[in-house]
């Protein structure tokens, strides 16, 4: 039959998974306690006290989805959005054009806010439709646009939804734990992450989190949530004390959050975020020294996942699988309207390490001299260390 | 802030999770590849093809979903069916009860065909059912009811389904490395399963299988499926050459979960029935011996699942507590109808061991003697020891 597991090592720096950190790989080893278990409960606890200081909100309902980001996603959209809801959306590159599938499933009728892929959604976009339409549920954006390296501002956009009384849904599953979410400073009344990016942990399990106005809007839902998997009246009241039973948790993807939580908190929050800022930064300095250009202007550019342009005459593949190959560096390919378009190389979590960037950038510069494009030679390396060290 | 994990230690002998065996403890801890790199693509292939053989089916749409057993269900009917579809459902129990909110939800027409908890759906119901309702989509069963220790015989449901045009929905949740299930043999037309029970990995995922009828009835739908996550006509694009993006599929536990079904295939699916056969009637031997009462008659009885009833005058609570936390054995209560009525004892996959079943009678009588019940001492073991080396 088959051989015993034994997949090749990697250097995740694609736009996730990224390395899971050994103190979680760890985690996950360790043998399993039942999901009623008093023992649990203290270790349930404990973890949504870490996602609330992660996510730095005071929210009551704080806990984890038995799925991936995209079963976060669909949480927050099929709890709060019942059929006829209007609701607007941000589109900018994939995981929007996600959102209004998966709202449009949910029978919601969709205003479509768009911007180009690598771009920011524009307050003012919000602002136009929320005049445009009359007794809009909620607005949605992606925070940290996986699929492009786009950093969304959320303040002026909470402020605009809450002016005309909707709910702001915000998708952070490559934000949570690389740069400041601030629920409760940004009013973000529902927001859904994953464990594999930032945290370092497998994929998984979504943290999500809501606010007392998102409590109280599924309270008055008329409709039962079409999906019982993902229904949270149900789900609470087993993270909660009643420890009412729905499904059997899965033990140890929570065994790996709450050990990805506590190395988050353990560096501290805002230091994981300067890390994240300084290294993703030096990244940037060091492709743009090399020659290369970079596909999100500078202010709105994600630290951990950035996308470059890929340069003229050569091919996207050859290049992704000659790093894969020859040197177990994975990065990412563009997706939609940026496949083949560009490169996406995450500095994620754990993957978020100055030998990292190192690695990366004399890797690059090798297999992109073999397909004959002149790149400036060590000069990535001498840009990236320079702003490290600044 | 919080300590490093470590939780007690257990022996699992509840209704799931079941312990998890070392080798696949093992698997979990393994650093991970990207969910597309090209060596995770073999990895998934031969998953697929150690499920197909732990199924006993040849049907090609079979794969994991990134959820738990309850997830799984949850694919079956939002796939399978559309708004205004007659399903009959078979309810004996909590999982019985469970697919019919989950169809509800899909907008199903429900037909209940009812027995009481403990004892099995007879064919005569189901044929009675199909009689009085013309048009029916599908008619679904729970194998191995969790909640009851029952085990319903799939083959003449199966004839009368198909003999009427429905199709036959299986949960085999609980079934699924312990008893045979033999999805082709059987002529299951849509399958879920869970890690959690007698494959002795953790939970979080949902091995699932669909015949070529469940294919076409998929193929024919004129709605879309309400949930994006759980959509197969997308899914199985990731799980098939194509490796189209849906969602990061959970790597660890794909991880684990090939290992665990590489487990039974070694030990040999008879020789891993067997087990269960064996140990569980050891274990019922041994009950009975001691003067207890089953809660399900012998000829429904599954092996991996006993429910006993609980001695007038025992408080439920207070041997459970007990047995957790003076021997560190995890047992189940009774659910809903059994609530307080019966224990739910385990004996899955890794925790089916012939030194479980000892330990357990000699810690419950010890308990039970304790509680001033008249157990007849040490007759429990000699039954049960007797019965293994039959």
């Amino acid at each position: 039959m088959f051989k015993e597991l034994n997949p090749p090592s990697r250097v995740l720096m694609g736009p996730g998974p990224s390395d899971v950190h050994p103190r979680v790989l760890k985690a996950m080893a360790t043998p399993l306690v039942g999901h009623l278990d008093p023992s649990f409960l203290q270790i349930m606890n404990e973890t949504m006290e870490l996602m609330r200081t992660v996510f730095e909100t005071k929210n009551e309902l704080t806990l984890a989805m038995s799925g991936t980001g995209s079963s976060g996603m669909e949480t927050v959209f099929v709890n709060l959005i019942e059929p006829g809801d209007k609701v607007i959306i941000g589109i900018n590159g994939l995981f929007g054009e996600r959102m209004v599938d998966v709202a449009e499933r949910c029978g919601a009728e969709v205003i479509r806010v768009e911007a180009p892929w690598g771009e920011i959604i524009k307050p003012e976009q919000i602002e136009q439709a929320l005049k445009n339409h009359a007794n809009v549920k909620a607005v949605a954006v992606v925070h940290a646009e996986t699929s492009t390296g786009a950093l969304q501002p959320l303040s002026e956009i909470s402020q605009l939804a809450h002016a005309h009384d909707a709910l702001l849904i915000v998708d952070a599953v490559t934000s949570l734990g690389g740069v400041k979410v601030g629920i409760d400073e940004n009013e973000v009344d529902a927001c859904y992450s994953g464990t594999q990016k930032c945290l370092s942990a497998p994929p998984g399990l979504s943290p999500v989190t809501f606010s007392k106005r998102a409590g109280e809007a599924m309270a008055r839902r008329t409709s039962k949530v079409q999906s019982w998997y993902l229904d949270l009246s149900m789900i609470q009241n087993y993270w909660g004390q009643e420890r009412f039973y729905h499904h059997t948790a899965p033990i140890s993807m929570n065994y790996a959050l709450r050990e990805a939580l506590r190395l988050v908190v353990e560096e501290g929050l805002t230091e994981t975020w300067d890390r994240h800022w300084k290294l993703g930064r030096a990244l940037q300095s060091g492709l743009e020294a090399m020659g290369l250009t970079l596909h999100v202007v500078a202010d709105h550019r994600l630290p951990q996942l950035t996308s470059v342009c890929i340069p003229d005459g050569v091919e996207d593949m050859i290049v992704r699988k000659q790093l894969l190959e020859q040197f177990g560096i994975e990065i990412g390919g563009g997706l939609g309207a940026l496949k083949g378009k560009v490169w996406r190389v995450g500095l994620m979590g754990y993957s978020c390490q100055p030998r990292n960037v190192l690695l990366f950038l004399a890797a690059l510069e090798q297999v992109l001299l073999e397909q004959g494009v002149k790149v400036r030679e060590g000069e990535g390396r001498t840009a990236a260390v320079e702003a490290m060290q600044k």
